[in-house]
This record gives structure tokens, sequence and C-alpha cells, in this order.
């Protein structure tokens, strides 16, 4: 098992890494606050591991939500029925939330556990590689409403996050490359060494070997849990964790979430924001053939789907009016190094969205 | 003007109290963090003190969401009619949420301002006697749900607390007398030369001299700001400004919220706290001949309702069950001080809930 701290002073907390930790107590116990657990999880979920889980946590009052699979249960209807939950068992202030599942479950459960008597502890066990890599580490919680994603959440660190690979192995190959997305992200933007480490390892990492899958969630932990350290809120650095993100969020706000997954979207993200890069001269035009090699070696998508530049275009300005009120992209600078950009002119933006026009 | 400073290191704020502050645009200016600011407020108070506000905030871009009064607008479904109100003006992280009304308004636009984004600026403008002194301060948000008051919520810290005493000289007495019972708890718990000073000067203050009215005010928040400073989340000392609030609650449970306010279900739960304190030989009983006679003074009732003590019990056993393991009961021990006490015999407690008996 590898553990690693996220330093946030009182709000410190581990995350560790290893195979088989669902289904063990003496892992769990110590991140538990009081005598009651309320588990949040989905239906497919709690098939494969609600069993391990509940063994563990024999010696509690465990109550039990689980949700349909998907993203439209990350809402405001669904949150409700979480905080029914917690009241019909009288579940108080000692109350710990724990959420197995993915990113929807781990974000829906965390805010409730942010919100319910002004915040509970919180126990995240991501149970896909996305999670494991980025949803689960540091501490952003939210759901969607009709008019974006994640506009209403909280921060809210969890005690403990548990990552057992276990849980990866029961993954669609689909689902599993999606995380590579997030992973590469990570060496693109943070840290030369993992990219090229990637470029050597895409074989182990595909074929879910132990050993390089413990090592890569660590590294990419690590780095995380480095840029949450500095920048908990977001009001800096943190925003380089979003490289690839804007171009992503427009291409699944473009095609209607959940025809593409999240990592699927950011992959291609990736693969524009590097072009745009090049454009602007940041970057070397090598690293974006690097880039498309090892996005296509992970199985995943370079290009964003023929939906036109245009209408990608008018998604991002959507986001922009939303989120803040200037378009700033994350763009790589070199390989394992990024910065934000508030000042990239329209025509070399056009020129990247173009290829949204198809072929 | 009387100005103090609530400490929280990052999260420090000032609470400004005077006489026509509403309408002074460079009172407000250096707490709104951008050039958007969201205006919650309730119909009675936007008849009174929109105009001047507006007039206030020309230069910036302001949306307005003007509720229904009461308490059942601190829902959830009203919460998201915040968000809707928010997203349909494209307001995005650098938006400031301003509440201007009671603890009703302050407690859900504040829940709000936790909550968009993941949390934005917030000030509160209270124009309640009860809220400038008490809900106003200290960074509690919160809605309700079906199962209790106040389950849901954040802690979430204005940018400021701007009190306008100015606001008060158009409240109905029987809401101003309300106030008057959150003043005296702060005498009674926390500072026996406050209790002294109303029981010589409550004619002023009833009369709503604005010298009485800025002093008493600051005072409290004073008062308040300390205890806050100390155990902002409420692990400990703060526990001691529920003074006569499990008996309140209790109260207003038992009768459906609304028939009570909630400052006067206070007043009746500062004598039973009292009454019980000296049965347990805590205080001299000449003590609860003085806190009668001052919530007397105050136009306060000191009795509670006679809906039965069993039925005061059981509701008191309702908010023990979802808000703690056991029944916590703060006490006065003396003038001025007050502790928490868990080993309250039932005999005791059960004698002084007798008063719900009726007469």
């Amino acid at each position: 098992m590898h553990a690693l701290n996220v330093p946030l002073e009182a709000r410190s907390y581990p995350v560790l890494i290893g195979r088989g930790l669902v289904g063990r107590a003496e892992i769990l116990a110590p991140y538990i606050d009081g005598r009651q657990v309320l588990v949040v999880t989905d239906e497919v979920v709690a098939q494969l591991w609600l069993k391990p889980l509940r063994a563990a946590l024999s010696d509690y009052e465990v109550a039990l939500h689980v949700l349909p699979s998907g993203e439209d249960q990350k809402s405001l209807e669904t949150l409700t029925t979480v905080f029914d939950v917690l009241a019909e068992n009288h579940f108080n202030r000692d109350v710990t939330v724990l959420a197995l599942g993915g990113g929807v479950i781990g974000d829906l459960a965390g805010f409730a556990a942010a919100c319910w008597q002004r915040g509970v502890g919180f126990i995240q066990v991501p149970t896909t590689l996305l999670s494991q890599v980025d949803a689960a580490v540091g501490g952003k919680t939210a759901v969607n409403i009709p008019a974006g994603k994640n506009l209403v959440g909280a921060f809210h660190q969890p005690n403990a996050v548990i990552a057992d690979i276990a849980t990866l192995s029961t993954l669609g190959r689909k689902e599993y490359c999606a995380g590579l997305g997030e992973i590469i992200k990570y060496g693109l933007g943070l840290d030369a060494g993992l990219f090229e480490w990637l470029e050597s390892n895409m074989d182990a990492v595909l074929d879910r070997e132990p050993e390089a899958l413990e090592r890569v969630i660590y590294w990419c932990c690590a780095l995380k849990a480095a840029v949450v350290a500095e920048d908990e809120r977001e009001t800096g650095r943190r925003a380089l964790l979003n490289l690839g993100h804007s171009f992503g969020h427009a291409i699944e706000a473009g095609i209607s979430y959940g025809s593409w997954l999240h990592g699927e979207a950011v992959a291609a993200g990736l693969f524009m924001a590097t072009e745009l890069a090049a454009r602007l001269g940041m970057v070397d035009r090598e690293l974006v053939g690097r880039v498309e090699a090892l996005l296509e070696a992970a199985g995943l998508p370079t290009r964003p789907p023929p939906i036109g530049g245009a209408r990608l275009r008018s998604m991002m300005s959507m986001d922009k009016k939303i989120s803040s009120g200037q378009l700033r992209l994350v763009l790589p600078e070199g390989l394992g190094r990024s910065r934000v950009r508030a000042d990239v002119p329209d025509a070399d933006l056009d020129a990247v969205l173009a290829l949204a026009d198809g072929p």
C-alpha cells in the first residue's frame, strides 16, 4: 500500500492506495468520526463492492443510499434525497458520509456531507480510475443545475481518500481509458517525468498491472495534493489542473453530456490545447505529435466530434459568461509546464476549433 | 457609527453599526468583490429599504430577488430559485450576494452564497433587531427541511455586516421586542454588566433611542464576535450562545413555527433555564426573579404556552435525536456566566417543563 498526505493544516488527510482496501475494517476505522455511517453508492458499484464494504463496517450503525448510475444523479433533487435518508436515520453531527463510486457519487455525497448540519465527516472511496487520480482528491464537491455543471457546491475536504485498485479490475475498457485522459493531463501540464514514463509504460498501464497502477495513481495524487496544498480554493495555481478542460467542457456541452465520457473529452481537449500552444509558439510542434501519439496509445480520441467549430465556440462563450468574465485557457508551455492565457487571439483559437468542422 | 472586527484570520470582517448606512455607497463599496451584486430581500423590507440601497449600488450590475416574507422561505425550494436568478444573470465567481432583511433572508442568501460556484462573497444588511444582534454575525447559514430547522447549511462568513439602526424604526413592536430576548440572553449568559445596564436602561431601549440602540447592538455583536473568534464551528464555547434555545426550539416546534416569534420562545426559554439552574443550585433564586422582571420589562413572555410538559419534552427529545446523541442544556451559573450540562436529572427537567401544563 502507498500512502501520501494532502497537507492542509487542520484539514490535512491521507490518500491510501492499494489492493483490497475496501474490505478492511482497520483501514477505514481511523477516519470514521462517530458510530454512524451513511454509504452513498450507485447500483452498478453496489453490486460489485458493497458486500466487502459492509463487512468492514459491521461495528457501525450503517445506512445505505443506492442511486441509479449516471451524471443526471448529480442534481439538487438527488441531493435532497440524501438529506432525507440522513434525517430518517436520525444521523447527527457525528455521522460520516462514505462515497463508494466514481466522480458523480463522490461529488454528490461530498456536497451532502458539506451541508448536513453545516458539515460532517466524509470519506472518499473512489472506484474509477478517473476519480482515483483526480475527482476524489482536493475537496471539490458539487451538483449540476440546468444552467451548467458544478455551479452549486462546496470545498469540503474528506477525512481520507481510500483508492482500492482492485475496484479498477471491473471497469469497462472505455471507462478505464477515460481515466488515462486525466493522467496524461498531469504529465503534460505538470510533470515531464510522468509523461515520459507513460510513453514507456502504457502497455503495463493498459494491462492494469497492479504495480504500474499503484505507481501512476500515487504519482498523480501526489501532483494534485501539491497543487491543492498551495491553492485550496483555486484562486491561482490550481487552475492549471484544468488543462484541456475548457475545450473538453465545450465538447461535452456541445454533444449533450454523456455520449462522450469526461476523460475522452479532456483527451481531445489536451490535443487541442497543445495544438493551440504550438500555433502561439509556446511549444515545439514535435510535442503536438507526442501528445497525439500518447493519447492514441491510451485508446483516446485526439480530435473533437464533428459538431462544428462555431458550435464549440458558442459553448466556450457560455462557459465563460457563467464562470468568469474573460476566456482564460490553460495551455502547455513545454512538456510538464503550463500556464493560464487570457490573451489568445481569436484567429488562433478559431483555427483550432475548426478541428470540429470535420475532415 | 460604531465598528468592530470579527477576528477570523483570512476570513475576518467588520460589523458596522450606525444610522442611515443602507443608502451610503461608500459604506458598501469596500465589501463588494466585483461588479455584480445580487440583492436578496423580502416584500416587506423591499417596500421600505430597497430604494436607498439601489441608489447606493448604482455603479454595479444589480439583480434583485424579492421573496415573500416568512420562515417557510428558508427551504431548499427557495434556495433553488436563488441559484436560478444567479444563473439567468450569468453571475460568476466574482458576484457578491447582499442579504437585505431579517434572519430568514440572511440565512437563505448566505447559504446560496456559500454554494454558488463553491462560495462567493456575501454582505449581511440585517434589518431586524434580532438579526442585527445575533443572526447576521458569525457565519451560520442554513435552510430548513421537513425533518427540522437549520439541518442543511454552511459556515460562510460574510465580507461585512452592515447594521443600519434606521431600519429598526419601522419594525412592529412585537418583532422589536423579540430581538430583546436575544439581547437579554447575552447579558444573562455572558456579561453581567450588559444585564445590569439593561435593568437600568430598558426604557431607552424600548423607545429605540439611537444612542442606546447603537450601544446595545455594539455590545452584543462584540460578545458574539469574541465567542465566534474562539470557536467558529461550534465545537465548544460557541454552544453557550444557545442559552434558552433548547427550551425555545421545543416551544417553537410544539406550537408549530410562526405563532410565537423566535425571540419570544427564547425569552420563555431563558426563564426556564434560569429556573432549572436554581433547582440545581447553580444560581440563587433571586436571579430567577431578576430574569423574570427584565423579560417582563422588555414585553416578553416568561412562561411557555400551555401545551403540556409532556409535549415539550417530546419536542426536546426529537431535537436531541437529530442534533446530538445526548440532551445537552446550556444553563446559567450565576449572572453573566453559563455552561453546558449533559447530566440534568429527569425529575428537575420535568418540574420545569411542567410550566407548560398551564396555570
